[in-house]
């Protein structure tokens, strides 16, 4: 019975339904299927399940499972196991497929090699169409889904690609070599996943040949995977945005989660005694004037918000490279300009506000001068955190978060406490 | 020359050209290329630039450019204009291609009708596989690119599909019927496009149906558009966190910019008077032991920071569909949890030096529960609010950000000042 309704299932579903059975039960469900069961399923996992089950699973299991599978999919189950756990796996599949597999994972982590297929169709230049399609519908072991059929050299040098409606509207008599669409997009095998899905967006493709340093063709990227990578790449952006920086899953218990979370904390408390410090520099300002340490910390969280904006819209322009040397100075100065113009908007209705509250022009005068500087601060260290970090080859998204709100809190507890123990000749630095 | 040159550009890049040529410039290449000028590159350039790029040139240029687009392309370049500037174009396009995009134009914005084609190949189910063949090799007015045909019945009810590949392999004489995928996913027209993005990205489609209420076939939705729609999602979701609300763009200018923003700061404003307003509670407090003021801002921002945390896993499992009604309660619990847990690490740091610096064990032990109760209130505020306001039909992604930081403020303040209050007897509430 259960055998019935879940062998019907799409592999994403299938995948669905695993990750919502209890921890125990998982192993059991799949060795219930059999061989109904579609390994495709655990592509569509969370790592942290899929990790877990795969070390349960007996290792013929999942050799015998990982056969019917694209080797992508293959690729990107073994990938997050432990050397151990993986060699025990391949050690049970056939040479010719192991020594693809093996190939695949020896490029990069995060690489075009990693995530493309092995199974793909190749033709010589001088088959006709006819012969080609013939070819096809005669010969089984093809791969399962395909959209582009390459034209290769007998050296496998990649010299063309034909897209299936090209081919379809061709006569039968027709050459390869005369319907080709020659210089196809290609993508090298060592070549980032990320910059990989660049091309495919841009050139709106469905499929890319893979090649080596020599031009040859070794796999080929389906878009599918390239959304799955696009996705992958946003999100693994936005969360560094939001200060999430390990690969914690939804599915991940309290411990893992916390401790994935707390080294980003801890960054942000060395940098928030920082800024204390700085308030400590002003103990006899405030004590002599409290409003002012009620008032401060406006100043800076709006240089923290301020600051957060440029910085969102820089970071996710360096991610789509709508950043670079012909923009990056016009972008410096808007964004400076930007925290001009808002800082003294902000400005305004800050004094008068504050002005109001505590029945003292000048403290409004002092708040307004401060929320400005620390604005156009913000506008400007806004843009030039992310794109100095993207120079030092650090990731933008990840720490220009810390950098910038040290800026911004330093910039507006000193301009605003500095400013009024100035103006109104007070305590004055300990 | 120039003719030449830029005629051989893919869309994208002649997108890329348009956009980093001078305003007065952009006109004169268009017109310039002449029919050279392939009309699908407005699709590759901000939406600032294409606007006012079209509010230059003349309607039956634009017309006459138009009519070599796909209909998805061209409604993409309709949709921004106002109703008098799309009016004009309108009327200078053919009445059966008009009907199509104005029947796109008419489905909600942002929803599958407006990014599908209405250019696709259906066939009837009695039609042979050979026969389809050669009705593909002898029609001139398909579409560009397709990579599936999609099998109709006379009222073009969508019967099934049949993919490119598998058309190739079946023998001549196979029937459409016998070779059909039956209930192939579609897409309703009214649907969101992110939702079907989401069934393109889960179900691995390269083009899928859209279909009317009836269940007619209207439409069909490529898998290069859904990538497109997929980085504006991400892109959209991202900027949100980072209070980038406006659909500004890289290209836009100061002013554009700065507006654009500022609404998000006003209501930051709001939000950081209110916090303040919190501290000036404890003025006499603070004026009796300045140090509260000194450290009182690490208790805020460290709740600000796991906060985030919290909120962006909530908001992007949000937009993938990762939390519901099975999980809410584990997250809500998980997150608690891992509020405490990095709350009492935090703290145990945060007394130590706190306590150090200024020489007083008490101060350190206050700041450390008042720090535990924040970031414990950080975890659970970080997902019930966009949990709340995803039930409320507001996009999280918008708003949480600001109910969260009033929360982590409000708490951290109240809790540190008001603790150091009661143990140390001072000054009170005024
Ligand atoms: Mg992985
Ligand atoms: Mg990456
Ligand atoms: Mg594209
Ligand atoms: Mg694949
Ligand atoms: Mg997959
Ligand atoms: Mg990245
Ligand atoms: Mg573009
Ligand atoms: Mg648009
Ligand atoms: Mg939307
Ligand atoms: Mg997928
Ligand atoms: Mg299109
Ligand atoms: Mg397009
Ligand atoms: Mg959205």
């Amino acid at each position: 019975r259960v055998r019935e309704l879940a062998g019907d299932l799409h592999e994403s579903d299938l995948g669905d339904l695993i990750e919502t059975l209890e921890h125990d039960d998982r192993p059991k469900l799949i060795e219930l299927l059999g061989k109904d069961f579609d390994f495709a399923a655990l592509t569509e996992i969370d790592e942290t399940v899929r990790v877990q089950l795969l070390e349960e699973l007996p290792p013929e299991t999942v050799a015998k499972g990982m056969r019917g599978l694209d080797s992508d999919d293959a690729v990107y189950i073994l990938e997050d196991l432990d050397e151990v756990d993986r060699a025990k796996i391949l050690d049970q599949i056939p040479a010719l497929e192991r020594v693809a597999l093996k190939r695949s994972l020896d490029y990069p982590e995060d690489s075009a090699g990693r995530r493309m297929q092995t199974e793909f169709v190749a033709a010589p230049q001088f088959w006709t169409v006819g012969h080609l399609i013939d070819y096809v519908a005669d010969t089984d072991e093809l791969p399962e889904t395909f959209y582009t059929i390459f034209v290769v050299d007998p050296a496998y040098k990649l010299l063309g690609s034909v897209p299936l409606d090209r081919l379809l509207r061709a006569r039968r008599s027709k050459l390869l070599s005369d319907i080709l669409e020659e210089n196809p997009r290609t993508i090298r095998a060592t070549e980032d996943q990320e910059d990989a899905a660049r091309t495919f967006e841009r050139y709106n493709l469905v499929s890319a040949a893979v090649v080596d340093d020599g031009g040859r063709l070794v796999g080929v990227l389906m878009v599918d995977d390239i959304l799955d990578v696009i996705e992958e790449e946003a999100d693994e952006d936005l969360r560094a945005l939001g200060g999430v920086t390990g690969d914690e899953e939804i599915s991940d218990p309290v411990f893992y989660t916390a401790r994935s979370r707390i080294p980003w904390l801890l960054v942000n408390l060395v940098t928030a005694f920082f800024s204390a410090s700085v308030i400590g520099l002003f103990e006899g300002t405030i004590e002599q004037m409290v409003a002012l340490a009620v008032l401060m910390p406006i100043v800076a969280s709006m240089g923290g918000n301020a600051g957060t904006q440029t910085m969102t819209v820089a970071v996710r322009a360096l991610a789509t490279h709508d950043i670079g040397g012909h923009n990056a100075r016009r972008l410096i100065r808007r964004e400076t300009l930007v925290g001009l113009f808002n800082g003294v908007i902000c400005a305004v209705v800050v004094a008068c506000i504050a002005g109001l509250w505590f029945q003292n022009a000048q403290l409004g005068a002092i708040i307004a001068c401060a929320m400005v500087m620390n604005l156009v601060c913000a506008g400007l260290f806004g843009i030039l955190i992310p794109l100095g970090l993207e120079r030092m080859k650090f990731d933008p998204a990840v720490s220009s978060g810390v950098f910038l709100t040290t800026v911004t809190d330093t910039v507006g507890f000193f301009s605003f406490l500095g400013l009024a123990t100035w103006w109104f000749g007070l305590g004055g630095p300990h």
